[in-house]
């Protein structure tokens, strides 16, 4: 069995030369300080901290290109870092380096209500960009489950809950800026919805991790806030019924905004979490978006498939307060998951799959949990194939977490096999490395690692994750 | 002024042993006939043909590898060839080499219904596409105006007039199969719906107009036939008014199937061509897609925008033969176009610019074309800010070229100034090379240099398009 975690890595040397460097640029924006070093080399991923050797906190592009050209000037990683919520592992510092703290370049550069695009600096999290735009009539829809920063999104090419109607954030950046290895800025694509202009250099650097350049500047569509939103949230008798349920959905066409996935331990964390009183049993909350015509229409389409696949229980969510409830209940999953064991850390899969099979990953996948002695709550974006299993382990036993990741083994594994991806939208930082070469080929992994060497000679940007710099 | 048409480039040496290898390796399926390299040395460009030294016929993706490997060994030249309707000169052999024919490698290699995906050989156009969907309740809306093939839209990232609503082939190509520079074979992407796995190499091929790899395989995603479909035309007193009204039909966020724009010489030339009988103004062609209320309901949307601009002559097209006659005549509006002069061929632009920008580009553009001599009908994909100014000219005639790439120069800097690209999906080719550095930047342009360099080291992938090899 290969084992998905990379063996621990050689830091570089970090010269005190690059450090009076950076303090003369920087001054009191650079820090050595065990506590922010600490803060920076983790993330929600169960790895222990790969601390950095100094944080900078930049305000401009200017400063990331002088972080970028001294660090290279002493053979020194960089490591992007926004808002701290990677799942796995990519803001460990593997290799030692400098942190760039992007949280001061946090603005909103230009609202263009007219073309339904925005343009905002990588260190705004998701929900400050909607609180920004909430006078606009506009949204902007991809919702991982944190608040994370636009640019951590970019990066991971992140996706969430609106993604089955949306897309991810590969369909919804249209450009970026990005601080190359060598210091230099880019800008890719425009703010044109389509563009045949060359190699498509916007959806090369998103989903990159930070592993080909630092990215600065991003441009995403934005959309029309809805007439009319309607949810709901539905149980199940089991999970083959639920996902058949969605299958149909999707299949039918039908344009549901969100449809996701809760089994019975997770809406059981839900209820404790968020003081709701959902039965506990497997069920899809729905969302509707459209017009008032369109959304009942919607609405009535999927009440006759979930009746079809024996769905119960269909509780609607008409009033915006109650919408609310429902998401934040699920947006914070995450977190009430963990409390189903506390002091847990969780490893968490995130496989996605064609939605044909969809059906029957996600019944072999429950059948190895219920061998499992660990608490593993499942949630998933269904609409798209992704589903989620969050693994509940003591972080003092290593037999834990072995047996977490013989779980995360299989269930990747059997993703594979069917057609589908280690990741959906978590990225494969340092976790899902092991499965690269298993997915692409090793000769696609050579395609992406000669892109690496092109553009990052060095290989300071990000190192150690993705996949090895050396064949 | 930069000329958009770079200066010839030097012919490769065509070794007697490479011919007699190919020879060798596939008998009488290469040909170095006059007729047969004529016909694989030219496209709808207005530019002269540029003759390969010898066609191959391949019907698998062992022959491709034979062919580039062959090629590499000898230091020439290779050029995919898919159905000839390139508009940019990305077929022109203009440094000599072999011409891969792959109308033999046309097969529908594997329909999944239930994932609403389909993989395809390159060879296969998009109407023989949807003729094999036929009976699945399923299609692929991507529409050139020509019936190009799969892989040719691929390689240029084409769209059409569905793209407003379903998106360019870089939303819906999901996965390829590609042959290297080196004659290794790589798949890229996965038939799941969302990947977060490394570099996307997917969309690096999709729009690298041959110049990484050959494609020979894709996945592309179908969508389900609308319940009910309605079009309508409609004319306006002014360009201004019809692209006024565009632009409020999405910025209402109506999710529109089709809305396209013609002026009235385009008007003109489609009457002629199709035995139509529209009044001789701007015009809006309108499709709907939806469910039966949904459909009227986004009907009544755009009938209040379009009275609001003054627009008037309403025509619905509710029966499927009204509505191919209508589409038909759009699609083959390039055609129609060239008979308003005889004899003539095109110089088309298709630049593509943000939405709010789109009227005052159009008629600005509007002012060029009357001061020229030249009759110059007018196109476009409105609703995704893109639009095509087909300059008629006499090919024996000089002057008439450069009146058109003077007009051309100054639409396409027009719309850069507004943020806009060169392309929106023709494709960079021979013809956009001159605009990639103002649009794209120096710094930018050497980054998809790098990326050329590493995966195609001896530049024999479709050399001399998209930009120069050589800094």
């Amino acid at each position: 069995m290969n084992h998905p975690v990379p063996p621990p890595a050689v830091r570089r040397t970090f010269p005190t030369a690059l450090l009076d460097a950076l303090k003369a640029a920087f001054g009191e924006r650079v820090s050595t300080a065990a506590a922010v070093r600490e803060h920076h080399g983790r993330d929600e991923s169960p790895f222990d901290p790969q601390l950095p050797d100094a944080v900078v906190f930049v305000t401009s592009t200017e400063d990331v290109q002088t972080v970028v050209r001294l660090c290279a000037e002493h053979n020194v990683p960089v490591i992007p870092y926004g808002n701290g919520s990677s799942l796995e592992g990519h803001l460990l510092a593997v290799q030692g380096g400098v942190s760039i703290d992007m949280s001061g370049l946090n603005q909103v550069l230009s609202i263009d209500a007219e073309d339904l695009t925005v343009t905002v600096q990588p260190g705004i999290s998701r929900k400050q960009l909607n609180e920004a735009l909430k006078d606009t009539g506009l949204f902007f829809p991809i919702d991982p489950g944190a608040d994370a920063s636009i640019g951590g999104m970019s990066a991971t090419r992140a996706s969430g809950t609106n993604a089955v109607r949306y897309g991810t954030m590969r369909e919804n950046v249209l450009g970026l800026s990005v601080v190359l290895a060598d210091g230099r800025v880019i800008k890719t694509g425009t703010r044109a919805r389509k563009s045949s202009a060359g190699y498509d250099l916007t959806r090369l650097f998103v989903g990159s991790e930070g592993t080909l350049g630092v990215i600065v500047e991003i441009t995403v569509r934005l959309y029309p806030q809805p007439e009319a939103v309607s949810a709901a949230a539905c149980a199940f008798p089991s999970m083959g019924d639920a996902v058949r349920a969605t299958i149909e959905t999707i299949q039918m066409g039908v344009p549901v905004a969100r449809v996701e996935f809760l089994d019975s331990l997770a809406v059981r964390a839900i209820n404790r979490h968020s003081n709701l009183t959902f039965r506990e049993s497997p069920m899809l909350f729905f969302e509707f978006h459209g017009t008032e015509s369109s959304v009942k229409e919607q609405a009535e389409t999927v009440q006759e498939i979930v009746a079809q696949n024996k769905g119960a229980d269909f509780e609607w969510a008409t009033r915006p307060e109650d919408r609310s409830r429902l998401w934040n209940a699920r947006h914070n999953a995450y977190f009430a998951m963990l409390q189903l064991k506390p002091g847990s850390r969780a490893v968490t899969t995130d496989v996605c799959v064609p939605i044909s099979r969809l059906a029957e990953c996600v019944i072999e996948t429950e059948q190895d949990l219920n061998a499992s002695t660990l608490p593993c709550p499942i949630v998933g974006h269904v609409g798209d194939g992704n589903f989620h299993v969050a693994m509940l382990l003591d972080p003092t036993k290593p037999e834990e977490f072995e047996e977490a990741e013989r779980i995360n083994h299989r269930i990747v594994q059997r993703a594979l096999r069917m057609g589908g991806t280690c990741t959906g939208e978590h990225g494969v930082g340092l976790h899902k490395m092991g499965f690269m070469i298993e997915e692409h080929g090793e000769d696609a992994i050579s395609v992406m690692r000669s892109i690496k060497h092109a553009l990052d000679p060095k290989n300071l940007m990000n190192p150690g994750k993705i996949f090895s710099y050396d064949a």
